[in-house]
């Protein structure tokens, strides 16, 4: 059911730090036109944690509203209590959307052991009526989803895929090799897209789609055809200008380079801080010479 | 300004997971009367990230109103975005309370470098009405307030002080080194409150002093005379029942706990599991073994 | 010059801690009439840091006079000191073997930047008369060679290779795109085998290549073929096995498994322990649930 | 029986890499006079790592020969193997040295489980005929020695006591509680001595005492005589100069400011580095702020 490139997109602010609904419009259209299959709402690079529930709900509905109905939502919809999660999931899944995409609890890190995410991820795939992604960010949770978790919560007839960010292949090869071929493993970044393919993982949510969508999903083709020696030159190409957006200078850089693709940006909110002015030029340079700009 | 003991509240709540008023007003009745200087609400075992807006301001009303009125009362109010913080801390500040203390932004770890860690406190602290403390806790955040960073917090004037719970004895050193004698340097954890006061704290934040409140005041009373050695004796007893109730068992184990010597602890919102049978009995024995439980 | 698959042999003991040459020449016969294309020897899984300088000489001096003339033969040759890695490596070089296998210097963690780790590999391929491959091996020496710093020090004539055990497969990609074709960029553990290939490295050095050589020699030739599929479903059925005797159990997990499969594995030094009873029972089941034994 | 200050000193080589013995005896006199209880031969400030055995046995010959009989000298003998550390601790112990101290094993951190650990240091401590003191440095081996295995390796008779250089306060006062009074718990880095001293320990080994080993000694007695203000303003203090020469800058810079306070510092051994003229004048400087140098 779910497969190929999504995008976790970016949520443009004014330089009062609210949310443009005019630039996001612009954006979902933009996105809607291209081979994407997907999006992801109030994700990493959402800035989710820096709405509060009610931007949340206004923003989910705008984007139900205004992106083409042909491709998939995804929503982020976790919050530290079991509680809150069900709640809110629920309230986003009465938008319509096609599943919600789940961090698990992080504050108590010493307390989070296998033992209870399990209980956690199974009480919230019980309550929730849209199906269910797993979404292990460690860089930003500092908790690990290990494969013989994801596993185990595979068996979840509501628990249908996992965004695997940690960059840990053996990790993914794993969940691959442990979860039944319609489970979809995502890679959760560019730089590990290929390789993922490579053992079999089923699509990929990508920040950088947000900038080159197209080209994303090309890989994903030019692999399908088994064209490797293609896709492995695409792949190398696009580890700079993605560690840029995604590693090196953040989500402020990946909305430069929107604005910089004729998608609109905006600001982020504090306490990130502006794109430095020598960093616009960087990013300019990576995009230049990786072709998407002339 | 703040100085000596204080505990960080448990939230009790019911089977139902809603808070239970009335075992907090008999806690609150119990702390009032012992010598702790005060109290913080909405800390890490106060459970504050299950808690939403509503219940949270809630809650530090009903403490305001219900607790002894000599006493400090300090309320963590660190929310991800710089705006959210702002307003919410001063929602709080409007309720009476001393001081707010302040997590860092954690959740984009790659982003928060120092520059934008010292931006985010002094834009709070510049549009908060009351004082702010700092509140470094890297095993939740992942995120450490160097000393450096901490030094050049505390030269403004609205930032009195810091929890550290990082349990580095040579950076709690370093801030005492670093800022001027009135800036609250506070230890984190029991583990190291000695020490922390043999290098110039001028308090601690425990919480092992929701259950054990006079006996972590008689260690300040002890080392302030001078009495060296038993001060020792009486740190190296606390470390038992210390590390059981903050680092072994969580949570669940200091409500426990709270429960066996006259408080009402309560149980745990989800995702926190109620603790174990044969874990309370540990729980059980450590208190007698201290002497807190006969 | 460098390609194709390398197993880092180990080094089978008497009882007594003696090195059982009987043991150690019927491997090399085993290992000399297979597809691999050379071995490693004083590798990590040869229990390297367990031998004296003349245990090392004469352990080499041995492989080259009984292994296969037509295969490579690397030799694991770090020391601490830039001196004592010089003199020892071309001791070793004098024996005529194909090439130096390099860990960086690791004891004073703090003090190995990345200008001094330049230095020392520089220092190293400049004084020593056969090729040198940089071993990184973060795991077990708590510091990681970056892809920047191993693109600078491919430059150097007599640098020729990396053998990278990071896990890290956008590491792995990056250097395969920042240095030439030439240069040996192998996958350290065949948990990363088919992904590195996929983003081009050139081969692998893989313990499990000890007990299955052709099968991991396979793996390269499927994935040459374009054969994809088989590939992936051969990468997915190794990385049980290849776990249990690299992660989970260790290098005498790895003996067991070669004494099963008519190879001699001989003991461990002390303080490495032999391998339990009932995890003897587990590497036996693993070899039969992956058709290695009947 | 082990108790007071120790200093860890530093090995001078010379431009070419050898050891300089008369800069040794120089220092060695120098230290001598001074209230040190002792010295640690062959320490982690000794670059023991780059020090082949004949050196080390050459060494150690020197010092017991030239340093003032009645203070102690500790060796640091640990190898990776049993069978290698009991050899070379026979030896050393041959030598008429007072104890050896152990680092444990750690090439293989994933094996070094806290059995294979405690079967190492019980077989070492059969079989020396000397005093045996456990050393704690997981900034150099990534792994540390808990405070339960301290306390059951504590109960061998030839266990005397531990250097730990952890950092961890909380652990060294476990182990102080968790072992008899004459086990000696020396903290290894001035950073925490007072909050050592605070909480038992009974002693310390310093890097810092290399270069200023009365001031060191000094603090001791303050704890001692119950003139706590005045350790505490002492302990302080130190802290910016100890950091500069152990954390900051390395051996290098220890070695600079031996050369600046009367003692022959001399060179490092390569992949160390020379200390840049920029950070010489850093140590001068924090010298000159310290006192100790005019």
């Amino acid at each position: 059911m779910f497969k190929g490139i999504y995008t976790p997109i970016v949520t443009p602010f004014d330089a009062d730090e609210q949310i443009n609904y005019d630039y996001l419009k612009h954006n979902l259209d933009s996105w809607g036109k291209t081979d994407l299959d997907g999006i992801v709402v109030l994700g990493s690079n959402g800035e989710f944690v820096y709405l509060n529930k009610e931007e949340k709900m206004q923003l989910v509905k705008f984007v139900k509203e205004n992106f083409n109905p042909n491709k998939k939502i995804l929503v982020g919809t976790a919050c530290e209590s079991t509680k809150e999660t069900v709640e809110f999931s629920k309230e986003i899944a009465a938008l319509g959307v096609d599943a919600v995409l789940l961090l698990p609890p992080h504050y108590y890190k010493g307390g989070m052991t296998e033992e209870v995410l399990y209980k956690y991820f199974m009480d919230v795939a019980d309550a929730v009526p849209i199906p269910v992604m797993l979404y292990n960010m460690p860089g930003n949770t500092g908790i690990n989803l290990s494969s013989g978790l994801v596993a185990k919560l595979a068996k979840h007839p509501n628990i249908v895929g996992v965004k695997d960010t940690s960059g840990n292949i053996v990790q993914i090869s794993e969940i691959v090799r442990d979860t039944d071929e319609d489970f979809a493993v995502f890679a959760g970044n560019t730089g590990y897209l290929l390789p993922s393919l490579a053992v079999g993982a089923r699509g990929a949510t990508l920040a950088l789609a947000n900038i080159i969508p197209e080209e994303c999903c090309k890989l994903v083709s030019l692999f399908n055809e088994g064209k490797l020696a293609e896709a492995k030159e695409l792949q190398l190409r696009m580890l700079e200008i993605n560690f840029a957006v995604t590693g090196r200078f953040g989500i402020s850089a990946l909305k430069y380079a929107l604005d910089l693709l004729g998608y609109k940006g905006g600001e982020s909110r504090r306490p990130l801080v502006p794109i430095l002015e020598e960093n616009k030029k960087i990013i300019r340079e990576l995009l230049i010479k990786y072709g998407a700009l002339s």
